[in-house]
């Protein structure tokens, strides 16, 4: 699915969080990236504002960005509740207007807009939209074996945690390590680098644990399946999304996401970050109770921990004292000590199942 | 909302767990409902095959049912993954040719059959999808303070066990004590009931605890709001709506439903039904540890139980024992038990709460 990207990141190009997709697309499918659109960062080193290294220019407009070469506009940003940002429509609707593939993760559909859409129409520009099919997700779980792959889920005590990024850098870490392993993607950002999965937040209530023990069926052929996480079950928003991946994609082992150092769980000031230490004994003594799923390692995101290391450094200890779990900071150190665990994990799996059970 | 209803149970008249919408229209509306359609059953007596007193006569068709003076027909059934059942078909497409309002709780809406859209639009007929307007409910939870009324949430350790109707008799029997209750739906059948509420396993993922949330603030006005369970938190199939709905609602008190004596999990014949005190230990360390909801009381469903009267009462007593909380049927003995125990504590929580956080 080669081909050349521009993304659109609305006057965000500098808040790496919101921005979540931009950083993703520019880390893991650079060679497809030829320009970042945002006027208010035009000539900025994005290396310098954004945790990525190699940046791609920024230029003032969609019609820049072709004369670089792009064929396709990715909406970089993610929003609360999937709105499409107003500050976004103008580029969206230049690139309708030039006959761009349009790639987006919003709720809100591309087409839902009349501009857009008679725009599009016009130019026979095609609108991607990844969220849209899951409202046909119509699949209910079973609860029954799956077999197969050892599954890995990554969960996070917040949102934007980096539950996304852990999961691709350990299923790279394991494919590396001559593992088959596959990253199933289950948000907008994962399926842009994948070209694959499913946006379970985007899928109907009755069908979500559904969506995910599908979304693991299909990748049962493999050795191990790394199922990108979502969310968190202790944020009062979103956390129907988590429990029914967590019962639904029936995973073994669980990586457990944060950020130390965050002063509130995200969008929400008023309310304080779990401890990790909370959330796995939450996690152990529900959807753990349920499946078995042990926590196999920690996943830190060192981003806010790296000025004052001491700091971070006593919390990752404290982590790997109290959960018992080796911890790491893929984007710093990369995933080798949790490609250890789980490899370790499923070939301990792998040992104690009767060859019919085998794939 | 009176209207002369006839409901439409397609074979499964003598099915009470799959016509559980049919028997709570005619437990709760009886007094609008003129008739069941269901050819196979004419001249039955209803109450010998559903547990309802005063059964309305069972007729062969909608035509006849209009002879009765129907102006309405009601899908009395609920279906796995909430498909219209193909034997409804003709029934439907018969009162849509008729110009019925037709109201369903299906997730398959009424007009994506062809022939149904084509009837209904030449007739005018009101094609009324319950779950449809789902779709729409765009509220993201905030986790925050709610205030006003006492929340209590109904919660089951399976599907149909007796959250709707436990729900409903418990409102009833706070009102008949001079409580200002109110039934906050979160079902289909529910919503055929009260006129108002959410269909809540309909809703998007992202917006699930965000349309429970926003539905109890919608009732915050009253002493105590009793919510309408879904699901179980233990059924593989459907519990990212359970968890959903106990975050977003922020109950303070739960019921907890059960029917001794079940074989297997709704619709899952090689899965045991949970223990009750199970699941009252994983929703304590789970969604109580978030919100500190306590457990107040268990609704016994005692229909499998009556044939073995002293096996239910020791099942009873257990439960008793070991959660600590009374228990009762409520539709044997009405809700009298758990109308106290939640007067009770919605008078403590009263006394204990500053005078500014009153409603």
């Amino acid at each position: 699915m080669a081909e050349r990207i521009a993304i659109l990141t609305g006057g965000k190009a500098g808040e790496p969080v919101a921005a979540k997709t931009a950083v993703a697309l520019i880390r893991y499918r650079r060679d497809e990236v030829v320009a970042v659109v945002d006027p208010g960062f035009v000539g900025r080193d994005l290396a310098a504002l954004m945790p990525v290294l190699n940046a791609p220019p920024v230029v003032a407009s969609v019609e820049e960005a072709t004369t670089l070469g792009a064929t396709a506009v990715y909406l970089g940003v993610a929003t609360a509740g999937g709105k499409l940002p107003p500050e976004l429509k103008p580029a969206v609707l230049d690139a309708a207007a030039r006959g761009l593939r349009i790639v987006s993760g919003m709720h809100d559909r591309l087409g839902a807009d009349a501009d857009v859409a008679a725009a599009a129409s016009r130019s026979q520009a095609e609108l991607v939209d990844l969220r849209a099919e899951a409202l046909a997700e119509r699949t209910v779980a079973t609860g029954g074996p799956i077999g197969g792959a050892f599954r890995v889920l990554t969960i996070g005590n917040d949102c934007s945690v980096g539950k996304m990024v852990t999961a691709w850098e350990l299923t790279r870490g394991l494919i590396e390590a001559g593992i088959d392993a596959a990253f199933a993607a289950t948000g907008q950002t994962g399926m842009m680098l994948s070209g694959g999965g499913v946006p379970i937040d985007a899928v109907v209530g009755d069908f979500l644990n559904g969506a995910a023990e599908a979304l693991v069926r299909r990748h049962a052929h493999h050795q191990v399946t790394v199922v990108e996480g979502q969310a968190s079950l202790l944020h009062p928003s979103y956390s129907a999304v988590t429990w029914g991946l967590l019962a639904g994609s029936q995973p073994h082992g669980l990586i457990l996401c944060c950020e130390p150092g965050r002063p509130h769980l995200h969008g929400r000031p008023s309310l304080a970050v779990p401890d990790p230490v909370r959330l796995a004994a939450v996690v152990r003594a529900s959807a753990g109770e349920q499946s078995g799923c042990e926590l196999l390692g920690v996943a830190i995101n060192g981003r806010r921990g790296r000025d004052d290391p001491d700091r971070l450094r006593a919390e990752r200890e404290r982590l790997e004292r109290e959960l018992g779990v080796p911890a790491c900071d893929v984007v710093a150190e990369g995933p080798g000590a949790l490609v250890e665990v789980v490899r370790a994990a499923a070939d301990a799996r792998a040992a104690d199942r009767p060859a019919a059970d085998a794939p």
